[in-house]
């Protein structure tokens, strides 16, 4: 089997594992209050690339993990990506009305169970990773400070904050390296952290090394975000201006061009991939997601 | 010095530490972004009762409590009410334009502001109380668990979710009782919880006689509320008929009457203090709590 399909059969099988866990965690519909059960896993069951999940599951292949641990971080991390993007979905952030194909939560439901459902998932993904696992309480509890450090003001709600002040103004790369750091970097390094934190083994050097590993690729996904989103409105619309160039939305195609958005993104994900070196065959899939993320077409 | 006094003295200091820790546990208004952590700081420094703070503080005086982490959850449990009041504020949800005398968030802000500020609001709550403390580690761990199961869809933004879906519609004592125990009675258990999770020398069945006082004092503070309520607009409109009545929200006082709502919220505070007796004097500061509650005018 080559080593793309290996990587293919490995994400198949790890977004059914994440679909499960997640399934698992949540309050059954039946239980009161039914709607706002129901619409928490409407907007959080079936599908999704679970980009996050993926990373906690691929990290945690570097050491002696507690799979109660690593599950519980799976579930967590995307219950706050996906309560981010209810509220950013919302009629007072960006009013989108499709998503993953559904009509997003407000559309489905009203407003006021959108704001409740985005609320209530934020708060499970700290309940789920305070239940019992096998690690070190203490462990444990770094777990906790990572999520919780990752998602507030100084992390990816902040990083909302700063792109919705900073709409139809001019960024340079610096504020907008920032600015993405923030709204998607600071997730992505989470997923990574966590994984890592639910082995014991793995120590602080191993943790800063995959940080690094972590920051370079939250960056180059949000790069080749911004040249897929180019390249998707030259092919269907005919013109080489992105979406995002439209509305006066800071790209880095915008900034830099587009062959040499892609070479960044592509120089970025190799630097990513040098890091994981000292872990040795153990980091396959973490190398594989890296390349992934330079690779896919959508 | 009258015991009246005496906790009234003991109140305002406990407040002003309150307002101490909240400032000192929220970044900056001068750190990026600004207009988020000037929002934030907005809607919690500056008065407010302090109800579950002080809960916190009262509950930590039965043991050997870790200050730090006796702080820690004193700002995290009152984050977390101050989430929920921005949240509930807005458009979406009780279009409110004023809380405690000041224009509510959305208003002084914006729509989009007030989402991101309770957001992050909700995450700093987890953030502070996994914060390093004298506590041991599974302790700390179990006063997030603690935290998050009272704040999420089976505890208070399950409560708000059963009161949305109600609006309008008869709702008998049980019902009510079922209601107000999670939209305000969770967080209240929460907070009497969390200081004695605070005190390592308390045990299971401290905690559980400390939780039969908290769901009764809830449940009273609830009752009182509406009677009043109901009092007051009797002052003020000259009818007997409160404003929830009017909006034809149940309330104690529209199915029982007032004078046996009142005479309830008194047996329920008479059953709370009763359960403090095996604490001595160590309870003199919930015992007075409990008896603000019926006492207070407003």
């Amino acid at each position: 089997m080559s080593k793309a399909n290996d990587l293919k059969a490995w994400q198949q099988k790890a977004q059914a594992q994440t679909e499960l866990v997640l399934e698992r965690l949540m309050p059954p519909e039946h239980i009161v209050p039914q709607t706002l059960h129901e619409a928490m896993r409407y907007v959080t069951l079936g599908g999704g690339k679970r980009l996050r999940p993926l990373l906690v599951l691929a990290a945690a292949e570097l050491g002696q993990a507690d799979q109660t641990a690593v599950e519980h971080a799976m579930a967590a991390v995307e219950m706050i990506h996906v309560y981010s993007l209810v509220h950013d979905d919302m009629p007072a952030m960006d009013n989108d009305s499709l998503r993953r194909g559904k009509p997003t939560c407000h559309v489905r439901y009203d407003e006021a169970t959108a704001l409740l459902t985005g609320d209530a998932l934020q708060t499970l993904a700290f309940d789920v990773l305070s239940r019992p696992t096998g690690l070190p309480a203490a462990r444990q509890l770094k777990m906790v400070a990572t999520l919780a450090q990752a998602s507030g003001s100084l992390g990816m709600a902040g990083g909302q904050a700063i792109d919705l002040a900073n709409v139809g103004k001019p960024m340079n790369q610096a504020g907008l390296e920032q600015m993405h750091g923030l709204k998607t970097g600071a997730l992505i390094r989470a997923a990574v952290a966590l994984g890592a934190l639910a082995c014991p083994d793995l120590g602080d050097d191993d943790l800063q090394r995959l940080d690094g590993y972590a920051r370079k690729l939250g960056l180059a996904f949000q790069v080749i975000d911004d040249v897929l989103d180019c390249e998707a409105d030259t092919a269907t619309l005919g013109k080489t201006a992105g979406k995002d160039a439209d509305n006066d939305k800071p790209t880095y195609v915008k900034l830099m061009g587009l062959e040499p958005a892609r070479r960044y993104a592509e120089d970025l994900v190799a630097e990513a991939v040098a890091l994981l070196a000292p872990f040795g065959e153990k980091a396959g899939y973490l190398r594989a997601l890296a390349e992934f993320v330079t690779a896919r077409k959508h």
